[in-house]
C-alpha cells in the first residue's frame, strides 16, 4: 500500500446535456463514486432562456449557470457515493465538449450574465454543435488557402464553422457590440477552471485544435484583417499562453470549494477535452496508440513522435494529447446515430414486437439476427455518410448510400452493413494515418458502443487487427481525474498517470481470418463508391488518388452534393 | 339499342392465383356481374398435391384441374351474379398468365393427369414463375448468339428463363421419359381453349413471345441440335399452325357447356395473354398506344406499324397483340412490389399505429406524407431494382441503390423516391422505345396501381406526357370478353369491338410543367446511375452507348454483380 492508496481525485466531465463527476483512487484508478447533473437548460436552439428572443436555424447555445451547478451537485454527490472523506481529495480535474466558446469580461463574467447583454444570442456561450457559422469558416478557409497559411494543412485543409475563429467572426460580423465588449474569447474548458481556481489559464489542447495554434503562434493580424479589418486583435481576447495538459492550473478556492465540498487549496488540473483526456482513461498515451470513442459519432485521437499532413484528418497538434508528443484528431460525422436513425426510422413494427417479447431492445434483437450471417451474405455495401462524412473526406454535403437491396433484404441486413459501413469507415480512417506515414500500433475503442459486442468484432475483423478496449464506462470524467493526480503530483506525468489509473483490455476481438478476408472484397466495394461518390467529378485524378493502389482511376459523381443543392433549393 | 345491346359474352382471366369471369354487354362494354375462384393449390412451389415429391428451389407449378374448376364455379356464377339469361351469351374468351406450359398426350390430356407420370415434377404445369430453367435459358442465348440467330434481336438479345424453350430443354434434360411421353408442349392459354372446344388450336400471341415464332417459323432443327441433339423435334410438340388473335377456335363442347352452364355450340376466341389482352379492354390498339399494367411488376404492351429493335424489350410478335401490327412486350421487373417490401420490412411501428388510428392503410399514410413534398425536397434517388431489371437492361442480377439518405430521412421520403424510380423506370422504357423508332403516342395506365392518385400523378410528371387510364377494374377479364364478341362475329374486329366495349380515359392526369422539370434532374441523376451501375465496367463505351446525350461518358462500377456473386457464395 503506497501513499496514493487512500488519495483520490475527482473528474468532471462537462457533456452536451448533462456533467458527470466521478472519484477515483490515485493508485490503481478505482472509481468509488459518481454523479451525474443534467443541465437545466440542455442545448439552448430556439429561444434564450427567459426572453422572447428566438435562435436562428444551426444555432446551438448553453448556458453558464448549467456547469457551475455541476459543480455545486454531482461533485459533492460523487464524493458522498465513493464513501470518501473529502479531505483526503488531493486534486480535481475536467474535460469539456470543444468548440464550446463563449465571451467574457476580464474577470471571467460571461457577457450574458451581465444585465446589457443577457438578452443578446451573440452574448452566449457557443455550443460544439453551433452550426451558424459556416459561411464564416468558408471564407477563413478560402483567405487561408489563398494565402497559403502554413497551418492550414495541419487542420487536414479545413478549419471548421465549430471553431473558435468561424464561431468569432460570426460575433464580430452579426453584432459588434457583443464582440467589441467581449473582453475574452475563452473555451468552456478553461472557462471552468478559472471558475474553480479564480485564475485564468489557457490549455495548449484547444489552443491547437480549436483556435489554430502552431508553433506557438496563433493566425496572424494580416490574415485576420483579410477576413475583416475589424477582427484584428481578436488573438488579443485569448488570454495568457497555454499551459500544458497534466500541469497545474492552480488551486481549488474559497469559493469552489464551498460548492465543491473539497478542501480549499488542492490541485485543480488545466483545462482538457472530453475526448483527448479519454486516451489517459484507456492507458493509451503512447505514439501510435489509436483511441477510437465511440458513440453517437467517433472521434480518433492519437499521440504519435512523426509530423505528417493526413488528408482529411481534425487536426495535428504538438503536446496535444500529452507533452512531448504530436496529437492527431479525426473522425466520423455518425456512427451510433446511423444506427439509431435506422432504428428509429426503418424497422417494422413485427420487429419491435418481438423484441419486447424476448426482453431485448430492437438494436439487441436486430444485431442477434444479424450476427449469425456469413459476410457477404446480405448482399449490402453501404456509405456511412448519413450525417456527411468527417475524416477523410471533410465534406458535411454529403450523404449515404445503400448498395444491392432486394425484395429479400430484411431489416437485420440493412442494419449489419450500416454497421460494416462505420467499420470501413474507421478503415479508411486508419489508412489515411499508415499511408501518411504515421503508423497505428494498436486501436483501442471506448465510448458507448462498446457494449455490442458483435459491432467490436465486425470492427476487429475489418480493420484486420486486435482490438483493444477501455477498462471504463466513464472514460472522460476517469482521464480528468487522472489528470488532476498529475496535477496534484500524485504521478510524475501523464504516461505514468495513465499507467496506473487508466484502464484498457489488450487484444479483447481478435479478427478471424476468414472473415477479413471476406471483409476486404466488401471493403474494396465501398472504399470504389467513397471515392466515386465522395471525390468530385475530376477526369480519374482525385479518384485515384485517394484510393489503394489497383483501385480503378473512374471519373466520379457528383450526384450528392446536387441532391443536396436540391433539396435546399425545394426546402427554401 | 342495337342487336349487341341484349347480347353478353364471357370473359375469364387464369391469373396466379386465381381465376376471375366477368359477363359484359357486346353493345358497350358494360360489365354486369363478377365471379373469383381461387385456386386450390395455388401455386405448387413445395411438393406435389398428395406426394412426398418435393420441388428443387425455384420451382412453381400449378394443377389442371384448378383452372378446369374456374369454368365450373367462377363462369356459372359471374353469369348469376350478372342476372343474364344463359341463353344470351353468345360468347366466351380467356386469358391466361404466361409462358405457363404443359406436356401433354395428343388428345390433350395432361401428363400430370396420367397415372403414370402423376408423382413426376416435371410432368406438371410449369407456372409463369418457375424460375429453375436459367442455365437452359443461358445455353440457349449463348448458342443463339453464336450462331448469329436472327430472332434473337427480336427478344431485346435474351431469351428468358421462363419461356417455352428454357422448360421444355429443362424437361428434356431432367426428366427424358415425361419429354418423350409429352406428345404436345402447349401453353395454358391453349389448352384451356382445348378445353372448352374440344379442339386443339394455338394462337399468335404466345406462340411470337413465348415460343420465339418470328416471320412464320419457330427456331430451326439445327438450332436445337446443337442445344441437345435430343431437343430436335421440339417444335413438333407445337400442334397446329397459330390462329390470329380475335379469332374463332371453335364452339362450345357438350361438355364445356355442362361445366359452365352456357349454351353448347356459342363461340370460343383464341386463346390469349393476360397482359396482351388489357390493351383491348383499354381500347388502345392502335399504333403508339402503350398500356402498362402496373400491379406487382409492370407489363408494357404496345402496337405499331413500325419494327425495331428496341433494346432489352420483351419482345416484338408481329399481330402479337391485334392482327396486322407488330406488337411490342416491355417490362419493369417490380413496381408494386417494391412499395410492399418497403411497407412490410422498413416502415415503423409507430407509422403502423398512426395509419391504424386514421384508418388508412400504411401505404395510403405514407402516400399522404410524401405527396405534399416539393420535389426533390427529400434529397434522394433510386435505382427500382429491388427485383433486378427486365428492360431495358434485362439483367435479373441486379439489385437497388438508394442515394442520399440522411439522419433526417423520413420512411415517406424514402417511400416517395421508390415510387419515383418506378416512374424514372417507365421513362427509360418510353425512351428506349422513341429512340429506336417506335413513337410512344399515348401512355395508357392500367392495373391495381391505378388506385394510388399520387403514384399516377407522378408518373404523368415524370413522363411529362398526360395518362390515360384504363376505366375497368378487371382489365384482362373484359379483354377476354371483348376478344369473344369478335370470335363470336358482334364486331367485326378488335379495334372495332375495342372502341365499342372498351373503356379509357383520356389525359386523366396532366403533368405539372414545374414539377416536371424538377424531376428532370432527378431523372438525369437516375440515368446516370442506371447507366454506371447497370451497364458493366467497359472504359465509358457501354455507359455512354445507352444513355441520352450528354450524359457523362464514365466507366461502370459492377459492384450489385459482385455484390450478388457474394450473396450466392455466402449461402452456398
Amino acid at each position: 500500500m503506497n501513499a496514493n492508496s487512500d488519495r483520490y481525485t475527482v473528474g468532471v466531465d462537462f457533456g452536451t446535456l448533462s456533467g458527470r463527476a466521478v472519484v477515483v483512487r490515485v493508485s490503481d484508478g478505482a472509481e468509488l463514486g459518481a454523479a451525474v447533473h443534467e443541465y437545466a437548460h440542455r442545448v439552448i436552439d430556439d429561444r434564450l432562456p427567459g426572453t422572447d428572443v428566438r435562435l436562428g436555424p444551426d444555432w446551438a447555445l448553453q448556458s453558464p449557470g448549467d456547469w457551475r451547478e455541476v459543480l455545486r451537485t454531482a461533485v459533492p454527490q460523487a464524493v458522498a457515493a465513493a464513501g470518501v472523506p473529502p479531505e483526503h481529495v488531493i486534486g480535481i480535474g475536467t474535460d469539456f465538449t470543444a468548440c464550446t466558446v463563449l465571451p467574457a469580461t476580464a474577470d471571467g463574467t460571461p457577457l450574458c450574465e451581465t444585465e446589457r447583454f443577457a438578452a443578446r444570442p451573440h452574448a452566449w456561450p457557443k455550443l460544439w454543435k453551433h452550426h451558424a457559422a459556416q459561411p464564416h469558416a468558408d471564407r477563413i478557409n478560402a483567405v487561408a488557402a489563398k494565402r497559403g497559411e502554413t497551418w492550414l494543412p495541419r487542420y487536414g485543409g479545413k478549419i471548421s464553422s465549430e471553431w473558435q475563429f468561424a464561431k468569432g467572426l460570426q460575433v464580430l460580423e452579426e453584432d459588434p457590440e457583443v464582440y467589441g465588449a467581449a473582453e475574452r474569447w475563452i473555451e468552456a474548458a478553461d472557462w471552468i477552471v478559472w471558475q474553480l481556481t479564480g485564475v485564468e489559464t489557457r490549455n495548449v489542447c484547444t489552443a491547437g485544435y480549436k483556435a489554430i495554434r502552431q508553433d506557438g503562434a496563433y493566425p496572424s493580424e494580416e490574415f485576420l484583417a483579410e477576413l475583416n479589418p475589424g477582427f484584428t486583435g481578436f488573438t488579443g481576447k485569448f488570454g495568457p499562453e497555454p499551459v500544458p495538459l497534466g500541469g497545474l492550473a492552480g488551486t481549488l478556492s474559497a469559493t469552489a470549494a464551498a460548492w465543491t465540498g473539497l478542501p480549499e487549496g488542492i490541485a485543480v488540473a488545466v483545462g482538457n477535452v472530453d475526448a483527448h483526456v479519454t486516451a489517459a482513461a484507456a492507458d493509451a498515451v503512447r505514439p501510435g496508440q489509436m483511441v477510437a470513442i465511440m458513440g453517437t459519432s467517433t472521434c480518433h485521437i492519437m499521440p504519435s513522435d512523426a509530423l505528417a499532413e493526413i488528408p482529411g484528418m481534425c487536426g495535428v497538434v504538438r503536446d496535444g494529447i500529452v507533452p512531448g508528443l504530436w496529437g492527431y484528431e479525426a473522425g466520423q460525422s455518425a456512427v451510433g446515430d446511423i444506427l439509431g436513425w435506422f432504428v428509429e426510422t426503418c424497422v417494422p413494427g413485427s420487429y419491435e414486437r418481438e423484441a419486447e417479447r424476448l426482453g431485448v431492445s430492437v438494436h439487441e434483437h436486430l444485431t442477434a439476427l444479424a450476427a449469425g450471417q456469413e459476410v457477404g451474405r446480405h448482399g449490402l455495401v453501404a456509405l456511412d455518410w448519413h450525417n456527411g462524412n468527417r475524416s477523410v473526406l471533410v465534406d458535411h454535403d454529403l450523404s449515404a448510400v445503400v448498395v444491392g437491396q432486394t425484395l429479400a433484404t430484411r431489416p437485420e441486413d440493412t442494419y449489419r452493413a450500416l454497421i460494416e459501413a462505420t467499420a470501413f469507415g474507421a478503415r479508411t480512417i486508419v489508412e489515411a494515418f499508415e499511408t501518411s506515414g504515421v503508423p497505428v500500433r494498436e486501436f483501442v475503442a471506448a465510448g458507448g458502443l462498446l457494449k455490442n459486442r458483435f459491432l467490436m468484432q465486425v470492427y476487429a475483423d475489418v480493420l484486420r487487427r486486435p482490438l483493444s478496449v477501455i477498462g471504463s464506462e466513464q472514460g472522460c470524467a476517469l482521464g480528468s481525474a487522472i489528470h488532476a493526480a498529475v496535477a496534484a503530483g500524485a504521478h510524475p506525468d501523464i504516461t505514468a498517470a495513465a499507467a496506473a489509473m487508466g484502464k484498457r483490455t489488450e487484444a479483447a476481438y481478435l479478427p478471424d481470418p476468414a472473415r477479413a478476408a471476406a471483409y476486404d472484397l466488401l471493403y474494396a466495394e465501398y472504399r470504389r463508391l467513397h471515392d466515386h461518390f465522395g471525390r468530385g467529378e475530376g477526369p480519374g485524378g482525385s479518384a485515384a488518388s485517394g484510393g489503394p493502389a489497383g483501385f480503378a482511376a473512374s471519373g466520379g459523381n457528383d450526384v450528392l452534393h446536387r441532391l443536396r443543392a436540391l433539396r435546399n433549393r425545394a426546402g427554401a
